[in-house]
């Protein structure tokens, strides 16, 4: 499908991957750490991984010969997803989350401000909004 | 999981309702034109768009009664999910397009310009990406 869209959810629309890159924007680099983090099954991680290394989105280095160990490290492709996992943060605060409130904000260090990011237009500043965008064929 | 977005994954984290999403936001609201544009089969649709309508993404509306037929319209919980589809597209643009390059451009209509968004934080207008900002309990 020619979409950028469906090209994107094809490589990451599925739910455990974005958690591992969840992880990884949180510092997170080791098999064993993901695991305990994600507490999913060590197969179905190690494939997710492969995936993600497959896609570019991680590079594997291995950081032990005895045992062979090897940590994941987000690529300048992985680390473009973060507007993602931010604006999937904030809908997830507004709209699922519990009474506690959201459990994490965002400070931005510039300003030491908690912040709830605004998707703005690069040339003019304002906002990005379905009332103020229309997508046209390139 | 206590993370806004498991939470917000567990919802919308499934590929075929983003696309949906996606084809709403471009002002489709009828099952047979959300049928012909994804081409998925009509029970799959129809159990995806029972859910967005139970998680209240989406609203239905009978606007024929012989036949009965319903529109799907986006309610404010998903039209909140405009910046995703915003980031994903981004993503995709960059890194998932073929030699044509990205498909559709989006214009920011109060200034004209073809616009590749930026996210940046509600307090001092600074960039936002993984170097500015530190996740911190809430």
């Amino acid at each position: 499908m020619r979409c950028s869209v469906a090209r994107t959810l094809d490589v990451i629309g599925e739910w455990w991957t974005m958690l591992i890159v969840r992880d990884a924007f949180r510092g997170v680099t080791r098999f064993e750490d993901f695991h305990r983090n994600l507490g999913i099954a060590r197969t179905v991680l190690s494939t997710r991984l492969d995936r993600l290394v497959e896609h570019g989105i991680f590079t594997r280095r291995q950081y032990s010969d005895h045992p062979p160990r090897s940590e994941y490290l987000l690529t300048d492709k992985g680390r473009d997803l973060f507007p993602v996992l931010v604006t999937l943060t904030q809908w997830g605060d507004r709209w699922a989350a519990d009474d506690d409130g959201p459990p994490l904000r965002l400070v931005h260090e510039p300003c030491e401000h908690a912040t709830s990011p605004r998707l703005v237009c690069e040339h003019c500043g304002g906002d990005v909004n379905p009332d103020t965008v229309r997508p046209e064929p390139s």
